[in-house]
Protein backbone atom coordinates (compact mmCIF):
# COMPACT_ATOMS: atom_id res chain seq x y z
CA UNK A 1 0.00 0.00 0.00
CA UNK A 2 1.31 2.99 -1.27
CA UNK A 3 0.69 6.59 0.66
CA UNK A 4 0.67 10.18 -1.02
CA UNK A 5 0.20 13.30 1.28
CA UNK A 6 -1.29 15.92 -0.94
CA UNK A 7 1.28 18.81 -2.13
CA UNK A 8 -0.83 21.71 -0.02
CA UNK A 9 -2.41 20.77 2.85
CA UNK A 10 -2.76 20.84 6.51
CA UNK A 11 -2.45 24.78 8.34
CA UNK A 12 -2.28 27.70 5.94
CA UNK A 13 -0.59 30.82 6.42
CA UNK A 14 -3.41 32.34 8.29
CA UNK A 15 -3.29 29.58 10.41
CA UNK A 16 -0.21 29.22 11.61
CA UNK A 17 -0.36 32.91 12.06
CA UNK A 18 -2.79 32.89 14.41
CA UNK A 19 -2.01 29.96 16.62
CA UNK A 20 1.52 31.87 17.17
CA UNK A 21 0.02 34.93 18.47
CA UNK A 22 -2.41 32.87 20.98
CA UNK A 23 0.66 30.88 22.24
CA UNK A 24 3.27 33.97 22.62
CA UNK A 25 0.16 35.49 24.50
CA UNK A 26 -0.49 32.98 26.31
CA UNK A 27 2.95 33.00 27.37
CA UNK A 28 3.45 36.24 28.01
CA UNK A 29 0.06 36.22 30.40
CA UNK A 30 0.91 33.23 32.01
CA UNK A 31 0.90 33.85 36.00
CA UNK A 32 -0.67 37.40 35.72
CA UNK A 33 -4.48 36.63 36.38
CA UNK A 34 -4.99 38.26 33.35
CA UNK A 35 -7.80 36.28 31.23
CA UNK A 36 -7.03 35.53 27.74
CA UNK A 37 -10.44 35.05 25.41
CA UNK A 38 -11.20 33.93 21.73
CA UNK A 39 -15.14 34.67 20.97
CA UNK A 40 -15.71 31.04 19.02
CA UNK A 41 -13.24 28.94 18.41
CA UNK A 42 -9.61 30.09 17.72
CA UNK A 43 -9.74 27.84 14.40
CA UNK A 44 -12.26 25.19 12.96
CA UNK A 45 -10.31 21.97 14.81
CA UNK A 46 -11.29 20.69 17.77
CA UNK A 47 -8.34 18.67 18.99
CA UNK A 48 -6.17 22.00 18.65
CA UNK A 49 -9.56 23.91 20.50
CA UNK A 50 -9.13 21.55 23.40
CA UNK A 51 -5.00 21.42 23.66
CA UNK A 52 -5.40 25.59 23.84
CA UNK A 53 -7.77 25.96 26.56
CA UNK A 54 -5.88 23.10 28.61
CA UNK A 55 -2.90 26.17 28.36
CA UNK A 56 -5.82 28.76 29.84
CA UNK A 57 -7.14 29.94 26.39
CA UNK A 58 -10.82 30.62 27.10
CA UNK A 59 -13.19 30.16 24.20
CA UNK A 60 -16.53 31.94 24.82
CA UNK A 61 -20.08 32.71 22.15
CA UNK A 62 -20.83 36.08 23.89
CA UNK A 63 -19.04 39.44 23.65
CA UNK A 64 -20.83 39.90 27.42
CA UNK A 65 -18.81 36.95 28.98
CA UNK A 66 -15.09 39.07 28.25
CA UNK A 67 -14.08 40.14 31.51
CA UNK A 68 -13.03 43.87 31.54
CA UNK A 69 -9.34 44.37 31.51
CA UNK A 70 -8.33 40.97 30.28
CA UNK A 71 -6.88 39.97 26.56
CA UNK A 72 -8.82 39.36 23.47
CA UNK A 73 -7.84 37.36 20.54
CA UNK A 74 -9.55 38.03 17.03
CA UNK A 75 -9.17 34.77 15.72
CA UNK A 76 -8.18 34.27 12.12
CA UNK A 77 -11.47 34.29 10.42
CA UNK A 78 -11.50 37.93 11.58
CA UNK A 79 -15.26 40.12 13.11
CA UNK A 80 -17.25 42.40 13.87
CA UNK A 81 -15.52 46.04 14.27
CA UNK A 82 -19.07 47.04 16.22
CA UNK A 83 -18.11 44.56 18.62
CA UNK A 84 -14.50 45.42 18.69
CA UNK A 85 -15.16 48.63 19.66
CA UNK A 86 -17.51 47.59 22.70
CA UNK A 87 -14.62 45.37 23.94
CA UNK A 88 -12.05 48.02 23.55
CA UNK A 89 -14.37 50.62 24.80
CA UNK A 90 -14.21 48.09 28.67
CA UNK A 91 -10.27 48.29 28.72
CA UNK A 92 -10.10 45.13 27.02
CA UNK A 93 -6.62 44.47 25.24
CA UNK A 94 -7.15 43.37 21.77
CA UNK A 95 -4.78 41.26 19.67
CA UNK A 96 -5.78 41.08 16.42
CA UNK A 97 -5.14 37.46 14.66
CA UNK A 98 -7.36 38.01 11.41
CA UNK A 99 -6.03 36.30 8.61
CA UNK A 100 -4.31 39.44 6.44
CA UNK A 101 -6.52 37.38 3.34
CA UNK A 102 -9.32 38.03 5.30
CA UNK A 103 -8.42 41.93 6.35
CA UNK A 104 -8.15 42.29 2.45
CA UNK A 105 -11.70 40.93 1.96
CA UNK A 106 -13.30 43.24 4.98
CA UNK A 107 -11.00 46.00 3.27
CA UNK A 108 -12.33 45.16 -0.73
CA UNK A 109 -16.04 45.54 1.14
CA UNK A 110 -15.33 48.38 2.71
CA UNK A 111 -14.49 50.04 0.13
CA UNK A 112 -16.87 48.89 -2.71
CA UNK A 113 -19.31 50.11 -0.25
CA UNK A 114 -17.88 53.66 0.06
CA UNK A 115 -17.48 53.54 -4.01
CA UNK A 116 -21.49 53.13 -3.98
CA UNK A 117 -21.60 49.78 -4.57
CA UNK A 118 -24.12 47.10 -3.28
CA UNK A 119 -21.79 45.44 -1.66
CA UNK A 120 -22.20 41.03 -2.22
CA UNK A 121 -20.53 38.61 -0.03
CA UNK A 122 -20.57 34.82 -1.36
CA UNK A 123 -20.13 32.14 1.03
CA UNK A 124 -21.40 30.26 3.75
CA UNK A 125 -24.07 32.97 5.72
CA UNK A 126 -23.29 31.67 9.06
CA UNK A 127 -19.44 31.61 9.13
CA UNK A 128 -17.93 33.90 11.17
CA UNK A 129 -15.44 35.03 8.58
CA UNK A 130 -19.19 35.92 6.34
CA UNK A 131 -20.16 37.62 9.36
CA UNK A 132 -17.31 39.61 9.80
CA UNK A 133 -17.20 40.82 6.43
CA UNK A 134 -20.49 41.89 6.25
CA UNK A 135 -20.58 43.54 9.19
CA UNK A 136 -17.07 45.73 7.45
CA UNK A 137 -20.10 47.12 5.96
CA UNK A 138 -21.85 49.54 7.99
CA UNK A 139 -25.51 50.22 6.03
CA UNK A 140 -28.00 48.34 4.58
CA UNK A 141 -26.03 48.02 0.92
CA UNK A 142 -25.01 44.80 1.98
CA UNK A 143 -25.88 40.89 1.38
CA UNK A 144 -24.82 37.18 1.55
CA UNK A 145 -25.31 35.04 -1.67
CA UNK A 146 -24.75 31.66 -0.45
CA UNK A 147 -25.88 29.55 -3.58
CA UNK A 148 -27.49 29.76 -6.88
CA UNK A 149 -30.85 30.04 -5.97
CA UNK A 150 -30.14 33.10 -4.09
CA UNK A 151 -28.22 34.85 -7.09
CA UNK A 152 -31.21 34.01 -9.58
CA UNK A 153 -33.63 35.72 -6.56
CA UNK A 154 -31.31 38.92 -6.84
CA UNK A 155 -33.06 42.05 -7.65
CA UNK A 156 -31.38 44.14 -9.72
CA UNK A 157 -29.10 47.07 -9.04
CA UNK A 158 -27.50 49.59 -10.48
CA UNK A 159 -23.61 48.78 -9.45
CA UNK A 160 -23.06 46.07 -7.33
CA UNK A 161 -19.64 44.72 -6.12
CA UNK A 162 -18.88 41.17 -4.89
CA UNK A 163 -16.57 39.63 -2.64
CA UNK A 164 -15.68 35.92 -1.76
CA UNK A 165 -15.39 33.88 1.08
CA UNK A 166 -11.57 33.33 1.15
CA UNK A 167 -11.94 29.67 1.34
CA UNK A 168 -14.70 29.01 -1.47
CA UNK A 169 -14.55 27.26 -4.44
CA UNK A 170 -13.87 28.95 -7.51
CA UNK A 171 -16.39 26.80 -9.53
CA UNK A 172 -19.03 27.92 -6.64
CA UNK A 173 -18.20 31.46 -7.36
CA UNK A 174 -18.45 31.40 -10.92
CA UNK A 175 -22.14 29.83 -11.02
CA UNK A 176 -23.06 32.61 -8.48
CA UNK A 177 -21.51 35.51 -9.95
CA UNK A 178 -22.69 34.63 -13.74
CA UNK A 179 -26.34 35.07 -12.84
CA UNK A 180 -25.84 38.12 -11.27
CA UNK A 181 -23.71 39.46 -14.96
CA UNK A 182 -26.89 41.07 -16.09
CA UNK A 183 -28.67 42.16 -13.01
CA UNK A 184 -26.54 44.80 -12.91
CA UNK A 185 -24.96 47.94 -14.98
CA UNK A 186 -21.59 47.77 -13.23
CA UNK A 187 -20.67 44.74 -11.84
CA UNK A 188 -17.07 44.85 -10.09
CA UNK A 189 -15.41 41.31 -8.82
CA UNK A 190 -12.71 40.81 -6.16
CA UNK A 191 -11.33 37.69 -6.09
CA UNK A 192 -10.93 37.19 -2.95
CA UNK A 193 -10.28 33.42 -2.56
CA UNK A 194 -6.87 32.87 -0.94
CA UNK A 195 -4.10 31.37 -2.82
CA UNK A 196 -3.95 28.62 -0.27
CA UNK A 197 -6.91 28.16 -0.56
CA UNK A 198 -7.16 27.23 -3.79
CA UNK A 199 -3.66 25.53 -3.91
CA UNK A 200 -5.39 22.94 -1.63
CA UNK A 201 -7.96 22.44 -3.96
CA UNK A 202 -6.18 21.88 -6.51
CA UNK A 203 -3.89 19.46 -5.25
CA UNK A 204 -6.60 17.37 -3.27
CA UNK A 205 -8.08 17.43 -6.94
CA UNK A 206 -5.15 15.86 -8.57
CA UNK A 207 -4.22 13.22 -5.52
CA UNK A 208 -8.10 12.09 -5.56
CA UNK A 209 -7.92 11.50 -8.60
CA UNK A 210 -5.29 8.76 -9.12
CA UNK A 211 -5.38 7.09 -5.57
CA UNK A 212 -8.13 4.16 -4.71
CA UNK A 213 -9.12 6.21 -1.30
CA UNK A 214 -8.88 9.80 0.04
CA UNK A 215 -9.08 10.74 3.44
CA UNK A 216 -9.35 14.27 4.01
CA UNK A 217 -8.46 15.11 7.76
CA UNK A 218 -9.90 18.25 9.66
CA UNK A 219 -12.61 19.61 11.56
CA UNK A 220 -16.27 19.09 10.02
CA UNK A 221 -17.08 23.05 10.69
CA UNK A 222 -14.32 23.75 8.78
CA UNK A 223 -15.86 25.16 5.47
CA UNK A 224 -12.66 24.95 3.36
CA UNK A 225 -12.12 21.18 4.69
CA UNK A 226 -15.41 20.22 4.12
CA UNK A 227 -14.90 22.09 0.36
CA UNK A 228 -12.35 19.68 0.29
CA UNK A 229 -13.75 16.51 0.94
CA UNK A 230 -16.63 17.75 -1.94
CA UNK A 231 -13.93 17.79 -4.55
CA UNK A 232 -12.55 14.64 -3.73
CA UNK A 233 -15.57 13.15 -3.39
CA UNK A 234 -17.00 14.47 -6.83
CA UNK A 235 -13.59 12.64 -8.13
CA UNK A 236 -13.51 9.57 -5.94
CA UNK A 237 -16.18 8.10 -4.58
CA UNK A 238 -13.97 6.38 -1.87
CA UNK A 239 -13.24 9.71 -0.26
CA UNK A 240 -13.56 9.91 4.05
CA UNK A 241 -14.05 12.87 5.71
CA UNK A 242 -12.27 12.56 9.79
CA UNK A 243 -11.59 14.33 12.10
CA UNK A 244 -9.02 12.23 13.62
CA UNK A 245 -6.95 9.68 13.52
CA UNK A 246 -9.72 7.98 15.59
CA UNK A 247 -12.17 7.51 13.29
CA UNK A 248 -10.38 5.31 10.82
CA UNK A 249 -12.14 2.28 9.96
CA UNK A 250 -9.38 -0.86 8.72
CA UNK A 251 -11.97 -2.17 6.67
CA UNK A 252 -12.04 0.91 4.21
CA UNK A 253 -8.50 0.04 2.80
CA UNK A 254 -9.04 -3.70 1.94
CA UNK A 255 -7.62 -4.69 -1.18
CA UNK A 256 -6.30 -0.92 -2.10
CA UNK A 257 -3.24 0.14 -3.42
CA UNK A 258 -2.80 3.96 -3.23
CA UNK A 259 -4.29 5.99 -0.76
CA UNK A 260 -4.08 9.91 -0.62
CA UNK A 261 -4.73 11.85 2.15
CA UNK A 262 -5.21 15.83 2.58
CA UNK A 263 -5.94 18.32 5.32
CA UNK A 264 -7.78 21.37 5.24
CA UNK A 265 -5.93 24.84 6.27
CA UNK A 266 -7.05 24.36 10.35
CA UNK A 267 -5.69 20.91 10.49
CA UNK A 268 -2.30 20.33 12.42
CA UNK A 269 0.53 18.15 10.76
CA UNK A 270 0.61 15.88 13.48
CA UNK A 271 -2.54 15.46 12.59
CA UNK A 272 -1.61 13.99 9.24
CA UNK A 273 1.29 12.34 10.42
CA UNK A 274 -0.56 10.19 12.85
CA UNK A 275 -3.25 9.42 9.99
CA UNK A 276 -0.35 8.12 7.72
CA UNK A 277 1.25 6.02 10.86
CA UNK A 278 -1.96 4.18 11.59
CA UNK A 279 -2.90 3.24 7.99
CA UNK A 280 0.73 2.09 7.43
CA UNK A 281 0.10 -0.08 10.63
CA UNK A 282 -3.13 -1.86 9.40
CA UNK A 283 -1.20 -2.31 6.30
CA UNK A 284 1.55 -4.14 8.29
CA UNK B 1 -53.86 31.64 -38.90
CA UNK B 2 -53.49 34.17 -36.47
CA UNK B 3 -50.34 36.30 -36.75
CA UNK B 4 -48.59 37.88 -33.87
CA UNK B 5 -45.46 40.67 -34.48
CA UNK B 6 -43.32 40.43 -31.14
CA UNK B 7 -43.87 42.96 -28.69
CA UNK B 8 -40.37 44.58 -29.25
CA UNK B 9 -39.26 44.44 -32.97
CA UNK B 10 -37.60 46.07 -35.54
CA UNK B 11 -35.80 49.44 -35.82
CA UNK B 12 -34.04 50.46 -32.31
CA UNK B 13 -33.81 54.30 -31.14
CA UNK B 14 -29.92 54.01 -32.25
CA UNK B 15 -31.24 53.29 -35.99
CA UNK B 16 -33.78 55.47 -35.85
CA UNK B 17 -31.65 57.99 -35.47
CA UNK B 18 -28.85 57.06 -37.73
CA UNK B 19 -31.06 57.33 -40.65
CA UNK B 20 -32.79 60.68 -39.37
CA UNK B 21 -29.71 61.97 -39.90
CA UNK B 22 -28.23 60.68 -43.16
CA UNK B 23 -31.96 61.76 -44.67
CA UNK B 24 -31.73 65.38 -42.98
CA UNK B 25 -27.58 65.15 -44.27
CA UNK B 26 -28.98 63.87 -47.80
CA UNK B 27 -31.73 66.63 -47.80
CA UNK B 28 -29.21 69.65 -46.29
CA UNK B 29 -26.64 68.68 -49.47
CA UNK B 30 -28.56 67.82 -52.02
CA UNK B 31 -27.52 69.30 -55.25
CA UNK B 32 -24.54 71.44 -53.35
CA UNK B 33 -22.55 68.98 -55.19
CA UNK B 34 -20.51 67.61 -51.94
CA UNK B 35 -20.68 63.82 -51.68
CA UNK B 36 -21.71 62.32 -48.25
CA UNK B 37 -20.29 58.94 -47.44
CA UNK B 38 -20.40 56.13 -45.16
CA UNK B 39 -17.82 53.69 -44.01
CA UNK B 40 -19.87 50.29 -44.86
CA UNK B 41 -23.48 49.74 -44.61
CA UNK B 42 -25.12 52.72 -42.74
CA UNK B 43 -26.82 49.63 -40.76
CA UNK B 44 -27.33 46.17 -41.72
CA UNK B 45 -29.67 46.10 -43.82
CA UNK B 46 -29.32 45.08 -47.43
CA UNK B 47 -33.33 46.85 -48.69
CA UNK B 48 -32.34 50.02 -46.89
CA UNK B 49 -28.73 50.36 -48.01
CA UNK B 50 -29.60 50.26 -51.49
CA UNK B 51 -32.81 53.09 -50.98
CA UNK B 52 -30.35 55.49 -49.02
CA UNK B 53 -27.65 55.07 -52.51
CA UNK B 54 -30.31 55.33 -54.76
CA UNK B 55 -30.60 58.96 -52.62
CA UNK B 56 -26.88 59.64 -53.05
CA UNK B 57 -25.28 57.99 -50.08
CA UNK B 58 -22.28 56.63 -50.76
CA UNK B 59 -21.06 53.75 -49.18
CA UNK B 60 -17.57 52.83 -49.30
CA UNK B 61 -14.83 50.15 -47.62
CA UNK B 62 -11.79 52.61 -47.46
CA UNK B 63 -11.38 55.90 -45.83
CA UNK B 64 -9.07 56.48 -48.31
CA UNK B 65 -11.83 56.91 -50.87
CA UNK B 66 -14.00 59.73 -49.23
CA UNK B 67 -12.86 62.67 -51.07
CA UNK B 68 -11.59 66.06 -49.34
CA UNK B 69 -14.17 69.01 -48.82
CA UNK B 70 -17.09 66.05 -48.43
CA UNK B 71 -19.27 64.70 -45.87
CA UNK B 72 -19.02 61.61 -43.51
CA UNK B 73 -21.63 60.01 -41.82
CA UNK B 74 -19.79 57.98 -38.74
CA UNK B 75 -22.74 55.17 -38.57
CA UNK B 76 -24.98 53.76 -36.00
CA UNK B 77 -21.80 50.99 -35.16
CA UNK B 78 -19.07 53.60 -34.14
CA UNK B 79 -15.61 53.89 -35.36
CA UNK B 80 -12.09 53.85 -35.03
CA UNK B 81 -11.24 57.45 -33.55
CA UNK B 82 -7.98 57.17 -35.49
CA UNK B 83 -9.46 56.70 -38.62
CA UNK B 84 -12.03 59.45 -37.79
CA UNK B 85 -9.31 61.69 -36.75
CA UNK B 86 -7.19 61.32 -40.56
CA UNK B 87 -10.70 62.47 -42.06
CA UNK B 88 -11.39 65.51 -40.30
CA UNK B 89 -7.76 66.36 -41.28
CA UNK B 90 -8.90 66.04 -44.95
CA UNK B 91 -11.55 68.99 -44.32
CA UNK B 92 -14.34 66.91 -44.52
CA UNK B 93 -16.99 67.45 -42.70
CA UNK B 94 -17.92 64.80 -39.59
CA UNK B 95 -21.57 63.78 -38.75
CA UNK B 96 -21.41 61.53 -35.82
CA UNK B 97 -24.43 58.83 -36.03
CA UNK B 98 -22.74 56.43 -33.53
CA UNK B 99 -25.54 55.09 -31.28
CA UNK B 100 -25.21 56.34 -27.87
CA UNK B 101 -25.18 52.89 -26.43
CA UNK B 102 -22.44 51.99 -28.52
CA UNK B 103 -20.34 55.45 -27.73
CA UNK B 104 -21.21 54.36 -24.01
CA UNK B 105 -19.35 51.05 -24.31
CA UNK B 106 -16.62 53.16 -26.36
CA UNK B 107 -16.13 55.61 -23.52
CA UNK B 108 -15.90 52.65 -21.10
CA UNK B 109 -12.95 50.95 -22.90
CA UNK B 110 -11.23 53.92 -22.67
CA UNK B 111 -12.23 54.57 -18.98
CA UNK B 112 -10.85 51.14 -17.90
CA UNK B 113 -7.29 51.52 -19.74
CA UNK B 114 -6.77 54.59 -18.15
CA UNK B 115 -7.43 53.43 -15.27
CA UNK B 116 -4.78 50.45 -15.69
CA UNK B 117 -7.18 47.72 -16.51
CA UNK B 118 -6.34 45.24 -19.18
CA UNK B 119 -9.57 45.73 -20.89
CA UNK B 120 -11.95 42.52 -22.98
CA UNK B 121 -14.53 43.26 -25.61
CA UNK B 122 -16.91 40.22 -25.63
CA UNK B 123 -18.54 40.52 -28.93
CA UNK B 124 -17.91 39.52 -32.50
CA UNK B 125 -14.06 40.19 -33.72
CA UNK B 126 -14.67 41.49 -37.00
CA UNK B 127 -18.00 43.33 -36.00
CA UNK B 128 -17.37 47.33 -36.57
CA UNK B 129 -19.03 48.08 -33.49
CA UNK B 130 -16.11 45.86 -31.82
CA UNK B 131 -13.61 47.11 -33.80
CA UNK B 132 -14.27 50.48 -32.90
CA UNK B 133 -14.78 49.78 -29.15
CA UNK B 134 -11.56 47.95 -29.44
CA UNK B 135 -9.96 51.31 -31.23
CA UNK B 136 -10.93 53.70 -28.49
CA UNK B 137 -8.43 51.64 -26.26
CA UNK B 138 -5.06 52.91 -27.47
CA UNK B 139 -2.35 50.49 -26.43
CA UNK B 140 -1.46 47.17 -26.43
CA UNK B 141 -3.59 46.08 -23.47
CA UNK B 142 -6.95 45.19 -25.27
CA UNK B 143 -8.49 41.94 -26.78
CA UNK B 144 -11.50 40.67 -28.19
CA UNK B 145 -12.87 37.27 -27.25
CA UNK B 146 -15.56 35.74 -29.06
CA UNK B 147 -16.50 32.52 -27.26
CA UNK B 148 -15.81 30.33 -24.39
CA UNK B 149 -12.29 28.40 -25.81
CA UNK B 150 -10.80 31.84 -26.43
CA UNK B 151 -12.08 32.91 -22.48
CA UNK B 152 -10.63 29.43 -21.49
CA UNK B 153 -7.20 30.30 -22.82
CA UNK B 154 -6.95 33.59 -21.31
CA UNK B 155 -4.15 33.78 -19.69
CA UNK B 156 -3.94 35.74 -16.03
CA UNK B 157 -3.96 39.09 -15.74
CA UNK B 158 -4.76 40.99 -12.24
CA UNK B 159 -7.15 43.43 -13.11
CA UNK B 160 -10.03 43.32 -15.75
CA UNK B 161 -12.06 45.46 -17.08
CA UNK B 162 -14.70 43.95 -19.89
CA UNK B 163 -17.45 45.60 -21.91
CA UNK B 164 -19.98 44.00 -24.22
CA UNK B 165 -20.72 44.58 -28.02
CA UNK B 166 -23.97 45.91 -27.37
CA UNK B 167 -26.12 43.11 -29.40
CA UNK B 168 -24.91 40.62 -27.28
CA UNK B 169 -26.98 37.52 -25.65
CA UNK B 170 -26.65 37.50 -22.15
CA UNK B 171 -26.06 33.69 -21.50
CA UNK B 172 -23.14 34.12 -24.13
CA UNK B 173 -21.44 36.87 -21.71
CA UNK B 174 -22.66 35.04 -18.85
CA UNK B 175 -20.51 32.02 -20.29
CA UNK B 176 -17.32 33.72 -20.66
CA UNK B 177 -16.95 35.96 -17.86
CA UNK B 178 -17.19 33.05 -15.46
CA UNK B 179 -13.93 31.93 -17.48
CA UNK B 180 -12.28 35.02 -16.63
CA UNK B 181 -13.63 35.33 -13.14
CA UNK B 182 -10.60 32.82 -11.33
CA UNK B 183 -8.44 34.74 -13.64
CA UNK B 184 -7.72 37.87 -11.91
CA UNK B 185 -7.75 39.51 -8.79
CA UNK B 186 -9.81 42.52 -9.79
CA UNK B 187 -12.65 41.95 -12.13
CA UNK B 188 -14.60 44.76 -13.34
CA UNK B 189 -17.75 44.22 -16.03
CA UNK B 190 -19.68 46.65 -17.36
CA UNK B 191 -23.10 45.21 -19.08
CA UNK B 192 -23.21 47.66 -22.17
CA UNK B 193 -25.99 44.98 -24.13
CA UNK B 194 -28.59 47.48 -24.83
CA UNK B 195 -31.73 47.58 -23.44
CA UNK B 196 -33.28 47.39 -26.86
CA UNK B 197 -31.46 44.62 -27.73
CA UNK B 198 -32.63 42.72 -24.53
CA UNK B 199 -35.89 43.71 -24.87
CA UNK B 200 -35.80 42.26 -28.60
CA UNK B 201 -34.53 38.77 -27.49
CA UNK B 202 -36.74 38.52 -24.48
CA UNK B 203 -40.10 39.39 -26.76
CA UNK B 204 -38.87 36.95 -29.43
CA UNK B 205 -37.48 33.97 -27.11
CA UNK B 206 -41.82 34.53 -25.61
CA UNK B 207 -43.11 34.61 -28.43
CA UNK B 208 -41.71 31.81 -30.53
CA UNK B 209 -42.24 29.77 -27.56
CA UNK B 210 -45.78 29.83 -28.21
CA UNK B 211 -46.14 29.54 -31.89
CA UNK B 212 -46.05 26.60 -35.17
CA UNK B 213 -43.72 29.00 -37.06
CA UNK B 214 -41.52 31.87 -36.44
CA UNK B 215 -40.27 34.38 -39.10
CA UNK B 216 -37.13 36.98 -38.14
CA UNK B 217 -36.66 39.37 -40.44
CA UNK B 218 -33.57 41.22 -41.07
CA UNK B 219 -29.87 41.20 -42.73
CA UNK B 220 -28.19 38.20 -42.39
CA UNK B 221 -24.79 40.04 -41.53
CA UNK B 222 -27.01 41.66 -38.91
CA UNK B 223 -25.48 40.54 -35.74
CA UNK B 224 -28.21 41.44 -33.35
CA UNK B 225 -30.82 39.72 -35.91
CA UNK B 226 -29.01 36.49 -36.55
CA UNK B 227 -28.68 36.30 -32.55
CA UNK B 228 -32.48 36.81 -32.43
CA UNK B 229 -32.76 34.20 -35.28
CA UNK B 230 -30.37 31.71 -32.98
CA UNK B 231 -32.66 32.58 -29.72
CA UNK B 232 -35.72 31.53 -31.52
CA UNK B 233 -34.14 28.23 -33.25
CA UNK B 234 -33.79 27.31 -29.80
CA UNK B 235 -37.20 28.07 -28.67
CA UNK B 236 -38.64 26.87 -31.79
CA UNK B 237 -37.05 24.19 -34.92
CA UNK B 238 -39.54 25.92 -37.28
CA UNK B 239 -37.90 29.26 -37.27
CA UNK B 240 -36.88 30.84 -40.71
CA UNK B 241 -34.35 33.90 -40.58
CA UNK B 242 -35.14 35.85 -43.86
CA UNK B 243 -34.11 39.44 -45.34
CA UNK B 244 -37.13 40.23 -47.16
CA UNK B 245 -40.58 39.09 -48.23
CA UNK B 246 -39.41 37.96 -51.34
CA UNK B 247 -37.99 34.84 -49.69
CA UNK B 248 -41.54 33.54 -47.99
CA UNK B 249 -41.96 29.89 -49.48
CA UNK B 250 -45.94 29.31 -48.64
CA UNK B 251 -45.16 25.57 -48.37
CA UNK B 252 -43.86 26.74 -44.50
CA UNK B 253 -46.93 27.37 -43.30
CA UNK B 254 -49.09 24.22 -44.61
CA UNK B 255 -51.35 23.29 -41.27
CA UNK B 256 -49.64 26.05 -39.17
CA UNK B 257 -52.37 28.23 -36.72
CA UNK B 258 -50.24 30.05 -35.02
CA UNK B 259 -47.02 32.49 -36.72
CA UNK B 260 -44.81 34.84 -35.10
CA UNK B 261 -42.72 37.58 -36.47
CA UNK B 262 -39.69 39.68 -35.28
CA UNK B 263 -37.17 41.96 -36.54
CA UNK B 264 -33.82 42.86 -35.75
CA UNK B 265 -32.78 46.62 -34.75
CA UNK B 266 -32.07 47.15 -38.24
CA UNK B 267 -35.55 46.17 -39.68
CA UNK B 268 -37.47 48.53 -41.47
CA UNK B 269 -41.42 48.62 -40.34
CA UNK B 270 -42.57 48.08 -43.42
CA UNK B 271 -40.23 45.31 -43.87
CA UNK B 272 -42.27 43.26 -41.54
CA UNK B 273 -45.35 44.63 -42.51
CA UNK B 274 -45.30 43.32 -46.11
CA UNK B 275 -43.69 39.78 -44.59
CA UNK B 276 -47.31 39.87 -42.58
CA UNK B 277 -49.38 41.21 -45.52
CA UNK B 278 -47.55 38.19 -47.75
CA UNK B 279 -48.18 35.41 -44.79
CA UNK B 280 -51.94 36.48 -44.84
CA UNK B 281 -52.55 36.50 -48.50
CA UNK B 282 -51.30 32.76 -48.39
CA UNK B 283 -54.02 31.81 -45.83
CA UNK B 284 -57.25 33.39 -47.69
Amino acid sequence: MKIEIAKYSGYCFGVKRALNMVEKTLEKYSGSGKKVYTLGSIIHNPGVVIELSSKGLISTGDPEDIEPDSIFIVRSHGMSPKVLKRLAGKNIEIIDATCPFVKKAQAKAKKLEEQGYFVVVIGNRDHPEVIGIKEHVSGAGVMVIEDISEASAFLNKKKVGVVFQTTQTADKVKEIVSELIDKCRELIIYNTICDTTKNRQDSTRKLSGKVDIMIIAGGRNSANTTHLANISSSENSRTYHIESSDEINPEWFKGSEKIGISGGASTPEKDIIKIKNMIESIDS
